[in-house]
């Protein structure tokens, strides 16, 4: 770990520190203010198809970038930024099993390779912390709940399944306010997608999500649902692409981007 | 009635119709797109403090304009538009007591009565039919259910009391959908201030509403809250004004503005 105030730092310096072996664990927390992003690298065959699914479900699949084919630098979240080694933990994925988790894909990278950027939750989650809302699960040293639910997704070519969604208990009066200050930023997943009856989109028991860990419900606060990133890992799971890379879970992409600059004006 | 389709009448046509003595009746469904107002006239000396009250309680009382003192006509809402004529039917207050229901009030109007304009719900329902959400309580025929809160106004002088609410039952994903789009007219009650848990803002049977009529609730609805316009006439009723005039219920002020200009953006 670095020195520096993690308040000062930059997505720039985060991604040096990475590169340069210095930071190898999850990047929650490193680089306030600075957007974070999913990675899914895949086959340029696949690549269109997973396009068009991004385009078609914005709310679980926001997408910040798409590389050229075989070009690992995407210049316009960060400078000098690339792909295969400015993360600090990827998966291997064939035939949609986890064959390794490399700290570099330097290795596994070919000229055929094209890397999506998708938007995190990370950069609402600080926006709503900014805005004075405590969310459960970082106040219990948790990861956030996920669940798969029965909202399907709009299928393309091969990649299909259900909406898996976070779940972030609120007091009704924070949770409307979380659905203004969520809703200013349709590319880190927006608004939410349900509140309040779970059963209706098809979660049976709150105590037992799919990802994630449960965290505890009070009387007063009801279950608020927002489109989670892990849908498309799990539709690139379950749609047999023989080769696919993506980033190991809470080991994401830090960029150049500010949180403040995806909020719509 | 006149025979102008209703969906080209303008806001100052429907005054003049209302000046002239040929519309008489509530206000609401006409020239669509127009912003409707509700009315509170005060003496001078009750007016700094309503004033403060309204600017310290936004939700419940967005102002959209405040007369000079003597002044009936309110020139930034309607070019030629007449306080004391261009409502169909007022209520003047004396003490706290309702007196009179004239259909106009140029026999009541004196040299330091100031007219404070409020936004209206019609304005944001009118943005959420528009999205294809139904409101219960338009498709029942029936006024809005209205309740009493546990939630305090911020008091200035003489006046203070609890908020009091509209409710309109939604399914959650419309419920999050009426959220975004509301929270976008902050001048007519902006985004909701609860949802879900009505006993949590001391309302203790949605069945039994405390103005207005009560409306079907469907097991997979969320009742959703409001802040009402009737929260300032119950303000100013409660304070002992010695006088006072209003709009009749459902008989509001048809200005020039169009709703869409009340968006934020």
């Amino acid at each position: 770990m670095e020195q520096i105030p993690k308040t000062q730092e930059t997505g720039q310096a985060v991604r040096m520190l990475i590169r340069a072996g210095r930071h190898t664990g999850p990047t929650a927390g490193r680089a306030p203010g600075y957007v974070q992003a999913n990675l899914v690298v895949l086959p340029r065959d696949w690549a269109f198809d997973f396009l068009r699914f991004c385009q078609q479900n914005p709310k679980p699949c926001p997408l910040l970038a798409v590389s050229e084919p075989g070009e690992p630098h995407v210049p316009s979240l960060g400078e000098d930024l690339d792909i295969r080694t400015d993360l600090p933990r990827y998966r291997i994925w064939r035939d949609g099993e986890l064959i390794a988790e490399p700290a570099d894909i330097l290795g596994h990278w070919r000229g055929d390779l094209v890397a999506f950027l998708l938007g995190c939750s990370f950069s609402f989650e600080e926006a709503l912390i900014a805005d004075g809302i405590r969310l459960r699960h970082i106040e219990q040293g948790r990861n956030v709940p996920m669940y798969r639910t029965n909202i399907p997704t709009q299928p393309a070519g091969p990649f299909h399944g259900p909406m898996v969604v976070s779940m972030r208990p609120l007091r009704p009066a924070e949770a409307i306010r979380a659905t203004l200050i969520t809703g200013r930023f349709p590319t880190v997943h927006g608004a939410p997608v349900h509140i309040g009856l779970p059963e209706q989109i098809g979660i049976a028991d709150l105590t037992r999500p799919d990802y994630g860990d449960p965290v505890d419900i009070h009387p007063d606060e009801l279950p608020v649902f927002w489109a989670c990133g892990v849908t498309p890992q799990a539709v690139v799971a379950a749609s047999a692409v023989p080769f696919c890379i993506t980033h190991a879970p809470g080991h994401m992409l830090v960029t150049d981007l500010r949180n403040s600059q995806l909020a719509i004006s």
